[in-house]
């Protein structure tokens, strides 16, 4: 079997002694290492000669006449060639849309990886869509699917519904974007405008068994909103759909065809999304094989290896970066003035997914002005060293993970005649924490669960 | 004894169950409890006969001659009342300033009750000051003195520095705060221009014992900063606050009578204030009384009592209430979802002071915000209760202490026609809140330790 390691490196920051520059390393290392495609799926997916167990669930291979391997998403690459390593000639044939420029070697043999556009969808991605839906189709009670299901796949895997173009779609999509919808009310308009969302896959695949591989890009996993839940049941109708457009008063903005398909379905001439409780989904397992919960959870048992006292605090983080900061900073200052709630040495871990109000000039990434906030609110607070981490190796517009930030982090800005203040205000995270060597690079790291921060408190 | 109970009410709003309502309203009172000076005082102060124990430490009233009372603070009248309570004639004499109205029954009869202008220093203030040095100032080993500092003690005890008037120290605060100075940076000036703030109070009492009561309202409870630190080391120099006015360029807008002063103190004209290891503060107890903390730590004792599995996270939480709304948030999620740090049932506690930008034009305080905003992120969260409450029973210009909100708080509001997010760009929590019945109203207090947030979730 080919090792295939993680690429990322970390260096640690100058200002910081080998010994802490090590253990944050090593966690951050095991944090993308759950997450990574080609170790999630060889953890979850087991096989034993004729017997593939996942997640607890054993299925006998004899039974099955064909198994196919379908899917989308910015992982799909990676996920298809491992579970290829698992299943070799046992798979009939395959197809997964993958980015542009997403392909890793090895890639997958008998499981074709189709390029195609993200986050604009385009002609390739629909196509490769199509395909994987005329590939389940044909399908019977004695063929698997394997589904590879990851960030990006709502993107990746387009396909409009019967009379309604991609050109329409994207129209909507941008109608609800502007008028301030949540993703739930925008989900439910386009999983009723789709022919594979919200559990049309699984449907079109019925009656096969499906298996489905998930690795989660979306704050708390939810099924149904990972790549818009191509294999979990939609709990939203065209009744939905139709009260959002009510709502923001959207009917003399999205396309004829839209409202044309809604108001059918409404009449009951199109069937619904597949609901809980639909047989469809008696023959689906949905299995999240990494999320940031997977990863926050393998960086505590490292943390806890290295001798730290580990919490995994909450996955669900989000708000304005800079504010989240200090809240983030207050966590440092519990732990290492009273011992709240865990006594130094320790890492307290808190993931999820943070947003910046841009309306400086600079450059930089939400996990950058976390990184640059914090280290204003904990200024002179020496042990206390706070890691930012976006997973996908990727933060804002920039070739910067995250930051590694510390008490001294002021202190040497203001020895090289730095304004934290002043860089915060630009939104220019990027330069000022390159000029202290307290960027966190870990370059493409070929996942993405959202985002990781680090409260590591040494002792004092 | 007489005894003097809490008199803060809380109604559980309308839309808790009784049994939710009566843990929350157990946990919100223990804390008020254990933070209430009256109850502050007679933890810390112990007497059995002729000695008088405070944290560990034993005094033998034998040795004392004079025992005089002197301090200054918001909760000064129930502090010197309770003192009174424990050492009774033995006091020689005391004096103590507070805010105008701040007398409670009983007060107390040795010690005499100044009423002070509060934010703004008056002249009754500085009167009471300087009496209280005339007070202090002739002591001798033999004597004691017991100060008592609360909250507001820094405007309440105004004592300018000779050649300085209350009205030039009043234009060097109004300079400072506008030009951005941190509190650090105001206090390094305020303590030198000031003959009793920054350790003075002490210096003047000596060779007298010190014994300071302190009850905290600054996040993190630093010794030298809780009203100005009359009885603590002062870390700031002359060099310091001449600093400060060189930093903002403020030497054309502060009164020449300051720069006149540091000018001198810079020459060594005039002493500095206490350092630490002056042997002034040999004979110096400071006990922290009452603070943030000891008010979660028994809000944690009694959540644990009701069963519940409680963690106190932080006392030093800052921020804009909005944001750091999203992050309490979060927390409840990760304890409803999966049982991140702790599994339900479960109650986080988090202190410290947020703050509000203020751009609407409605009414609320920065507790009732947050609540506001983490009922939005929190909708459709049933089992998270979360509850804020600023512990002097006043948040913001309005009668509420904060907020009681839940995972129905939305839902109920939009039964009712009104649009959180309305609501909350408006800056009008409080009638947002009003109108559900999650106000939390508890009355005056009596103290006030700064914020406490309090996340409960219920089991599923």
């Amino acid at each position: 079997m080919a090792e295939r390691e993680n690429k990322a490196v970390i260096k640690a920051p100058l200002h910081l002694s080998e010994d802490k520059g090590a253990i944050i390393e090593a966690v951050i290392k095991a944090a993308l290492k759950a997450v990574d495609p080609t170790e999630a799926v060889r953890r979850v997916l087991h096989r034993e000669d004729d017997v593939l167990e996942v997640a607890g669930k054993r299925y006998d291979l004899n039974r099955f006449h064909r198994i196919v391997v379908v899917g989308g998403g910015k992982a799909g690459s990676p996920m298809a060639a491992a579970v290829e390593e698992i299943l070799g000639d046992r798979i009939t044939k395959g197809l997964v849309n993958v980015k542009e420029g997403y392909v890793l070697e090895p890639a997958p043999k008998r499981i074709g990886i189709n390029q195609a556009g993200h986050p604009t969808p385009n002609e390739a991605g629909l196509e490769g869509a199509r395909r994987i839906i005329e590939i389940v189709s044909p399908l019977g009670e004695d063929d698997l699917v394997i589904a590879l299901i990851s960030g990006g796949g709502s993107a990746l895997m387009p396909l409009p519904a019967e009379g309604i173009t991609l050109a329409d779609k994207k129209a909507v999509t941008d109608v609800l974007l502007r008028c301030g919808a949540t993703i739930n009310e925008i989900n439910a308009v386009r999983k009723h405008i789709s022919a594979l969302k919200g559990g049309q896959l699984a449907r079109a695949a019925y009656p096969a068994t499906v298996i489905s591989l998930i690795l989660s890009d979306v704050v708390g996993s939810p099924l149904d909103t990972i790549a818009s839940g191509p294999t979990a049941p939609d709990t939203t109708t065209f009744a939905d759909a139709w009260a959002v457009l009510e709502k923001y008063e959207l009917f003399d903005d999205v396309p004829e065809s839209v409202i044309r398909r809604l108001r059918r379905g409404l009449a009951g001439e199109i069937p619904e999304t597949p609901k809980p409780g639909d047989p469809v989904f008696d023959r689906v397992q949905n299995v999240v094989i990494a999320d940031n919960r997977i990863a926050a959870l393998a960086a505590k048992e490292e943390a806890e290896r290295h001798g730290f006292t580990a919490m995994l605090l909450t996955t669900y983080l989000e708000g304005e970066a800079r504010e989240v900061a200090k809240a983030v900073a207050a966590l440092g200052k519990g732990v290492a003035a009273n011992g709240d709630p865990v006594s130094p040495p320790a890492c307290l871990i808190l993931g999820g997914e943070t947003t910046v109000t841009i309306t400086g000039r600079g450059r930089g990434g939400r996990n950058q002005e976390l990184g640059l906030a914090a280290a204003i609110a904990l200024d002179g607070w020496e042990n206390v060293t706070v890691v930012t981490l976006a997973t996908d190796g990727t933060d804002g517009p920039t070739d910067a993970a995250g930051a590694i930030i510390d008490g001294t982090t002021v202190r040497r800005a203001q020895e090289k005649g730095l304004s934290p203040l002043a860089y915060l205000r630009d939104n220019d995270s990027y330069h000022f924490l390159q000029a202290l060597g307290d960027l966190l690079i870990t370059g493409p790291t070929n996942t993405n669960v959202n985002d990781l921060i680090f409260v590591f408190v040494f002792p004092g």
